[in-house]
């Protein structure tokens, strides 16, 4: 996840001040409602020393009704807490019914600074996670909402600001020996705080990455967050008590008849009145969504799409890259190192191309590529992910998806072939074979291939016109075509919460054919030689 | 969990046969049901060499149609199973909709032989339990049903079963090195086992223990398992439909007055022809309730309950072991160790008496006595496990608790203060919260003070007609009495699930008190003096 954040996102004074009025007025019209409705909240601060989580705390609470919430520092233990368990501390601090606790830093520390420091030994990583995920399913379970911050800073801005507070006396305190230290390990401390988002990025508690860089980008992000998170809440809780109610009016009615139209009235009453409410909440809900898919990093929007190959350099590079790809493809073999590709992108993102020049001079005996199409009646009575597994590669294979598991969270998400639950865990799921994969030794990556919306109507236009190719244009296509801010907001989506350091996303930069074709060979080439430097 | 297992059910043949013949005929029943509704169905069936896996599975599929399910024998890997990535061999064999695939040994072999073979390390553990949860968790939530069975055999009677396979030439190949290495080592291989289900004995795919030493217990409980996961699941698909429908209806009705009378009727024509045959499956599930309930082993009945010491006997024995206690406090002390214990049992079970023996000689600065009522207000506004975890001793101190957590799944689950849902998850959640307290180092023991009903009656009456006694009884506890049998049940299921090798139970006979107060005494010196041999 991490490696994929954007921290050059900001935000002007001006565009502050104009988000921040309407964004204030929400947040305290929904912490009203949600204590209204009891539902108790858990918003969890974590993430690099400096990225300043104490002074957004302030900024958030600012906006609150100081009666309604608790803020809990943790830092050292205590003699007190040290003496209890590890997550007595915590639990004696879950929020009653209809108060918020807010946490700077959390149980989290036993996995990340206590971690990085030694205290908690690797044999017991495995019980660390399964307590924090455990503690937080229970408390979810018991409908508490969970919100997890993880504000990033890079690590020369870190320096940078550990170096302020160090020259100013009254600040010097707050740089600490460790704090010195794990800016020094940057990477070695980045890499655990991966594997905890792994871990413990989960449907009932999942974390958001908060740009922090900028103060103001993300002082906004985490309003937006909140406010987000608490108005999905609260439509859950209502949706729960309307079902509840329109079960209990529908077995009335069944029961007894001559009751029916008392019990029918009752429940039409209650109804109109939620009903006002919640389209209220379903604004803020939906307003909230759209402000989250503007702030979010959008990754495709940094790819370079200028890059370019002249027709010379092309030849001369993929023919050396075809030429060690054939070569390194005997060394898997012999090595009985799998290999899976993904490719996904946009309709006439040049996959086909690509995938061509990559397997040109592969032995086919090594190689099997594998189009996805909609699923047939045999895979649709299946699990989505079984029809993957089936094509999973043996060991010295190497397997190609032209389009793969990923159609869960773009076409079944935009089209509605999925519920929204069954694509939110898709994340978790997806990254849970790819790390299945890698354990079993394979080699896992993924391909985007990024075209701009005018390169995509050139070759649609082309495509049409040519006999020879117009096979591969249709009106899906083109109906697809408009949905192009949907799928982008999707694909963003995607990359940030599945590419893993064991299984990477990598965005090809498209326009330029040749460009992209010589990146996907390089960068197959590149993984492969890294791999079998590793034994 | 396996330490509670009783092994010495039996049925006779007369028994077995009039049960067999009511469960062949419902298990079909359920099975065109499960065929109706499209529900996939995994049965797994695990545990010790020789204890009838093979045998049992015949004995199931006899009832089934043929052409609805499969069986999938699971051995060494073949070289093509060998190339792929472990769980690609069972994602490639999960059932189609509305199929039952049997599983005879299963994706479990890699925690258990593989590991007692060392061919899983102790490093990819954490990892492998994580792959299992999570591909049992993904086809849950894809209306998986999952069926767990686990056979249980003991040492002696696995020995004489491979002995008599090995004496016959036909058979002899069956009983190979592996599986006498596992009986040799019976004890370690055991313990693997009960990790294996503290990690994966999940709300979506719980494990049912078989006692296996006789053939015809374990073919009727197998029946019995699958006809109740069955039944439970057709009802909540069933349950979930209606709940769409009638959402449906609500919302239909609520935008058009004029369509309402229409959907209502086709709502509550469809609601008639569903209630008949889920009445059908109501009973079937109810019934298998029931039988359950019987073939439960009752490890409350094995308590023998005429055990009694002499006045001198106990005067001697209590004596020797409160000195013996009042030092060992000092050294938990001295040495930081926490310990927790709770007290659960009959009303007048001598939970009171047994507790003030035990602290008698103590330091009162080193242990508190936590009575737990029914929540107050503060209380219920929080997780119910939360006034426990406020509760919980520091290093070297004890914190005694009459009564307990335990309360989820009897009085909760009893009196319907809890929801079916929450008491069914509250076992892993104990057992999870007990797992931290013994990770923090704490000893941790739960005690059963159990009578009979006669003799609580005795004591009740002895109460009510004693002035200074008359305070600890009220109505109350004769309505509990009335439950008693509910009650029975509760609490074995409890000690099942709960007593594990971290967080015992210990059931006390009690019907005598001074054999109860010495037994408690003398099980916590025990626990304290192995210890602090330990360290």
């Amino acid at each position: 996840m991490l490696e994929k954040v954007d921290l050059t996102k900001k935000l002007s004074k001006e565009e502050y001040k104009e988000k921040m009025d309407q964004l204030e007025a929400r947040l305290g019209r929904l912490q009203r409602e949600c204590k209204a409705l009891n539902i108790p909240i858990l918003i969890v601060f974590e993430g690099f020393g400096a990225a300043g989580k104490g002074l957004q705390i302030g900024r958030l609470i600012q906006s609150m009704d100081p009666r309604g919430f608790e803020v809990h520092t943790i830092k050292n233990e205590t003699e007190e807490e040290r003496m209890h368990p590890f997550m007595w501390r915590f639990w004696t601090k879950t929020p009653a019914r209809g108060r918020i606790a807010i946490f700077d830093g959390s149980w989290y520390r036993r996995i990340l600074i206590d971690r990085f420091e030694k205290r908690t030994k690797n044999k017991d990583l495995a019980n660390a996670f399964h307590s924090i995920n455990s503690f937080e399913e229970q408390l979810a379970d018991d409908g508490n909402l969970i919100i997890k911050l993880f504000l990033c800073i890079d690590k020369k801005e870190q320096k940078k600001r550990f170096d302020k507070l160090a020259k100013n006396k009254e600040s010097a305190w707050r740089v600490s020996q460790g704090d010195r230290e794990r800016n020094a390990h940057y990477e070695e401390y980045a890499a655990m705080m991966e594997e905890m988002l792994f871990q413990t990025d989960t449907d009932y508690a999942p974390w958001t990455i908060i740009e922090s860089m900028d103060k103001r980008f993300a002082t906004v992000k985490i309003y937006t967050t909140v406010i987000k998170a608490m108005a999905d809440q609260i439509e859950k809780v209502r949706r729960e008590s309307e079902e509840q109610a329109a079960l209990k009016a529908a077995k009335a009615a069944e029961q007894a008849e001559t009751e029916h139209a008392e019990a029918e009235k009752t429940e039409t009453e209650g109804k109109t009145e939620t009903a006002a409410d919640s389209d209220d909440v379903s604004n803020i809900a939906r307003e909230a969504d759209q402000e989250m898919k503007e702030l979010q990093v959008s990754i495709l929007s940094g790819a370079d799409l200028t890059l370019r190959y002249s027709r010379e350099e092309y030849k001369e590079k993929l023919d050396k890259l075809q030429k060690k790809m054939e070569k390194l493809h005997g060394e898997l073999y012999r090595r009985r190192i799998p290999v899976v590709l993904g490719f996904e992108g946009w309709d006439a993102g040049g996959k086909g191309g690509a995938i061509k020049r990559l397997t040109q001079k592969m032995d086919p005996r090594g190689y099997v590529v594998n189009p996805t199409a909609s699923p047939n009646d045999i895979e649709k009575a299946h699990h989505y992910l079984w029809r993957f597994w089936r094509a999973m590669p043996k060991d010295g294979h190497v397997a190609i998806f032209d389009r793969t598991w990923y159609g869960r969270v773009m076409v079944e998400r935009i089209e509605g072939f999925c519920t929204t639950d069954e694509w939110k865990r898709a994340y978790k799921e997806i990254n849970d074979m790819e790390k299945d994969l890698h354990d079993a030794g394979a080699i896992v990556i993924k391909f985007w291939m990024h075209i701009d919306k005018d390169e995509q109507k050139r070759r649609f236009t082309e495509r049409q016109q040519n006999p020879e190719k117009q096979w591969k244009i249709t009106d899906e296509d083109w109906r697809n075509r408009e949905k192009w801010d949907q799928y982008e907001d999707c694909v963003n989506e995607m990359l940030m919460r599945t590419s893993t350091e064991y299984a990477p996303w990598v965005v090809v930069e498209g326009n330029d054919k040749y460009y992209a074709r010589v990146k996907v060979l390089k960068t197959v080439v590149d993984a492969i030689e890294e791999r079998l430097k590793e034994d």
